[in-house]
């Protein structure tokens, strides 16, 4: 990690950039998958699947029998802590059900909007190294406490044309309506554009790697919904005399350990916590199995030293932290400060993967400073909000005379007619 | 207007599919333009100017002595009216404001989530034929609730560098803080990368020509949020016999009437409906200045004849409009089954003017079908909702041991480190 010591404000946007890779530009080799899969639909999924996973697969959908049996590969303990993270993930995301809000602006003017379902959502789960098993919760949950119809998920087939079967046991728990055996750029389009197996959707949730990312970015140019812009993953942990050195070390590594892109920060007030948590980083990186993974990570990270806790505050909302661990004295209180995070994690024993797995709160959220204006996934991505308005002939009264000087004044002739014929037929209507 | 009687299912996707315009390709032109506000800020501001709006400026940003000089200008009457509109869309978007929500999950993690403005907004304004003081009312108004620190505006300048009156009494009116005499997509650049004269914004939000389009979802691209994807204007209206034809006809011209690629769609179970609102229509074209383009636009728009109320809604969700006036029966239940929609009119004297200008909805809604995933602008779109979570050494105790099973099935090893720690750390802290 790069140590920098009371840097000036001017200095803190290049501090904190994110480090840049140089992509090869994948915009031509995503664009013919996803032209692929809309001209040739089920054919073209099957095609892409043989060359990209190296499996044939006859059926695009997994069948029930499939996902039943899957269940009996799951052991009973991580059931268990399925369950219980299922639970709580559905109190949290309960909890933001909104009742329909109506409000008479005037007399006889009622307005009101209500949280209408996104009819089909698409959900995609990576295999990769590992299966996102907790990627299922967090995006199959709220789906269905949404009240969404259909809610499709796809995730690579395996050598063997089979989807991993934790991640067919969570789908199942959480609701999921329909499973494909499909990856890549070539699923982002199945799910956008439709084929005779796999459900159009209208938004598209969840991780990926830069082929999925791409073609997420391609299918929302053409009108299907993305949950947000991707980037990879990311911590700032402030931590002052009163942190845990120990903890400190491992929250930075259990960022580090998701991807050689992945970027954390340290901002500390104290020159002890700084030696203290270097320290013990580096005894708990040598015990990683993903130790590469997480060393070059860090390579491109940073820790601050600050004068104070106000400081720490400020290089945090400009950093616009994915996850945020405030590893301080009074820590609720320092919460209150934040305006810029994606997910905040108060005080010693609050650490990431609480909120990654357990805890309740949804792990998919913004990264790359897009906390400054982006929300993380919650019930709100899977409903839109329907408005609606009822005026009465006193409302068209009310009001009416003050939409006609407005169309007026912006030369919209047929607005105003609209009014005027209204209010017209209202002064007969008591 | 083309006319078609009981359409089969299979055929309502083509036959509401909206007009696809044949644009020349903007990309080169828009990137140019957007590349030289990001290397040459206010030089390129003021080129520019000079270039597409015929005008040399000198100051970008507004003086404050302009804007107070530009309240004389607007006649009271129309002072009065904006008060009016203000009033009702204050009311209706304050009522948009969510508590903290908190949910003790598990016993000892805490979980909660707040609403928290986002910093610094930009409000695009055109100009063009007509000034859209209505739309700094939809978008100034809740970004000055939400709480938003920079309230940005850009208005292109007229041919002696000024911007209209009625647009900077307004945006001073509703808690504006700075704007600035450019427009076009240097002004979308402007905001969206800053310049000396112009504030960076976190989020852009505004109607615009196709070059404005062209600049916000290039901007996107590199991390500015934009408030949703644009496309032209659209109403459809569902009428039966209890409609009032002259209120049908009108209100389907005051949507022609924005623009030739507006969108209009009647769906009636009555041919009378259908033959008194097409006779009002061309009476009522005849009388309107905006004729030639009204006329235009309805040339690409369709009357659609159905059996029956059911399948009128079943067309209309499939269309999923940016308006849907439901002028028909018991108007409030049919709204009930409306899913897809930006904004719902109930009953006949509830115009699309109304929410245009004064009911207090907003009317920054999402059309070309996105209304099936996107709400319309709101308070939400001006905040950001963080989520918050606190444990405690009880709460690590409940949930700890099911995180690390989940960490471990997912092979992240760091992850399941920090928690197991904590665990060690809590059995001695009662």
């Amino acid at each position: 990690m790069k140590i920098i010591r009371n840097p000036g404000v001017s200095s803190w946007p290049e501090l904190l950039a994110r480090p840049v890779f140089d992509r090869e530009d994948l915009t031509t080799i995503v664009a013919d998958i996803v032209n692929a899969v809309k001209l040739n639909g089920d054919a073209a999924l099957r095609e892409l699947t043989k060359k990209f996973d190296g499996v044939e697969i006859s059926d695009i959908e997994v069948s029930n029998e499939e996902i039943e049996a899957a269940g009996a590969e799951v052991p009973e303990e991580l059931r268990a802590a399925i369950a219980l993270a299922k639970s709580n993930i559905e109190k949290f995301h309960r909890a933001q059900i909104q009742q329909p809000l109506a409000v008479e602006t005037a007399e006889g003017v009622t307005c009101w909007r209500k949280q209408v379902p996104i009819e089909k959502v698409g959900l995609y789960i990576p295999a990769g190294t590992a299966p996102l098993f907790s990627t299922v919760l967090m995006l199959a949950i709220p789906a269905t406490i949404a009240g969404c119809q259909e809610i499709v998920l796809c995730s690579p087939p395996d050598s063997d044309g089979r989807v991993n079967p934790v991640v067919l046991y969570t789908a199942k728990l959480c609701g999921v309506t329909k499973v494909y055996r499909i990856g890549g750029a070539q699923a982002i389009a199945a799910m956008a554009f439709g084929t005779d197996s796999v459900t159009r959707c209208y938004k598209i949730f969840g991780p990926g790697n830069q082929f999925v990312t791409m073609a997420k970015q391609l299918v929302a140019q053409f009108g299907t919904a993305i949950d947000m812009p991707a980037g990879p993953s990311e911590v700032a942990v402030i931590a002052d005399e009163t942190s845990i050195p120990e903890f400190v070390a491992a929250d930075l590594l259990s960022q580090a350990e998701h991807g050689i892109d992945s970027h954390v920060v340290l901002i500390t007030t104290s020159e002890d916590v700084l030696t203290e948590s270097l320290k013990n980083l580096q005894e708990q990186l040598e015990q990683l199995p993903r130790r590469a993974i997480a060393a070059e990570a860090l390579k491109n990270s940073v820790a601050v030293v600050v004068n104070d806790i106000e400081e720490a505050v400020a290089i945090a909302n400009e950093y616009a932290a994915e996850h945020l661990i405030l590893a301080v004295d009074d820590a609720e209180a320092v919460a209150g400060k934040i305006i810029n995070a994606g997910s905040v994690f108060i005080g010693n024993y609050s650490c990431e993967s609480a909120g990654d797995y357990a805890s309740g709160t949804n792990h998919t959220l913004p990264t790359n400073g897009f906390a400054k204006s982006f929300s993380g996934v919650s019930l709100d991505s899977f409903v839109k909000n329907i408005t609606f308005q009822k005026l009465t002939a006193d409302g068209i009264r009310n009001i009416g005379p003050a939409i006609e000087v407005m169309a007026d004044a912006e030369n919209l002739d047929a607005h105003k007619q609209a009014v005027s014929l209204r209010i017209e037929r209202a002064a007969g209507d008591f």
